[in-house]
């Protein structure tokens, strides 16, 4: 193609497209809008992105993503050091902590078991979470991976590696969303919060 | 809220969720995706920004955005320089680019005019326009501005104001896009299709 602008703007656009949600329709658009919002977008957006390249960091702790090492969660003198939830990404802990969901520490897989992709107990951060799991104080263990099978045969993988440790394993509950239609579930969400009711 | 992570990702997050397209919850994973492809991503992403901030400029000939003033379009001698195409905004200059339908120059208006807007000629980029397209040697002018109101009305405006200088004026065809269905074209479009039908 015959060249329309210096490649500066083309490269700013072909690495745009990369983001998840952003294709190179999109892409195109958010260079543009960039562009032309210097002062109040490229600007502020440029220093932001300086500041997590040069900042961020993951927590030899827990695993999470912070611009500190130990994460601010694992600093905060307030959250219960007796209890660890385990789950498989950064995003989910950040749910987590967007519900307001746990008071307790974390810890990040980094992803599931696969035997399709090749990914073994190794390539996680599973041997770091026993280790954790064996310090003294520590009560329950939570295993929030997601309700998939990759997901549940990592959680059953970590139950058999902690058994042998004198503490507590627990999963989240199933059951119907809130705010969730009865008509629009899967049959295996119903059985599952059936099985689990509750009395009123 | 509670602080779960230092404020510089936070900051990222705000400021990705201004990208259009992007909302909250995708700028939040776009955050993640960043950071967690650091070398391939994020650092990428971060020098193609710097090179945009500190090196793009908008071409004081057409409008047009590039790293260079004049830009690589009034740059190149190849451009037929005897007929300007104008456009509302560097997008559409873009889009038509794309489709490599045009060879002459272009002039990027910045927006049309707009009563309930109060966006006047002296807002828009008029004046350099009539100033152009009086150079020895243009013979014609495009308005290739959107099929709105708003580009209509700034159409016809800017034909008034050139009307003096001794070009031709024309816009583009009204018709049926390629690949469009009948069924789903508006009234307007099938009767401006049908009335300006050519023989096979």
């Amino acid at each position: 193609m015959r060249r329309t602008t210096g490649p500066e703007i083309e490269r700013l656009i072909q690495v745009l497209a990369k983001l998840p949600g952003l294709g190179p329709r999109s892409a195109r658009r958010a260079a543009l809008h960039l562009i032309k919002n210097r002062e109040k977008l490229l600007i502020p957006l440029t220093t932001a992105m300086e500041e997590a390249r040069d900042k961020v960091t993951v927590c030899s702790e827990c695993g999470n993503v912070d611009t500190s090492d130990p994460c601010t969660l694992c600093h905060d003198p307030r959250r219960d050091r007796s209890v660890i939830c385990v789950v498989e990404e950064v995003g989910d802990l950040w749910a987590l902590e967007r519900a307001g969901a746990w008071s307790g520490l974390y810890h990040v897989l980094g992803g599931t078991l696969s035997a399709v992709e090749g990914i073994r107990p190794e390539d996680l951060s599973i041997a770091r979470l026993v280790e954790r799991a064996g310090h003294e104080g520590v009560k329950e263990v939570v295993l929030a991976v997601n309700a998939t099978v990759e997901g549940q045969t990592t959680a059953h993988y970590i139950i058999d590696r902690l058994k042998d440790l004198n503490i507590a394993t627990s999963r989240l509950a199933h059951g119907v969303p809130v705010g969730g239609e009865l008509d629009y579930l899967d049959e295996g969400t119903l059985t599952q919060a059936m099985r689990a009711r509750r009395p009123f």
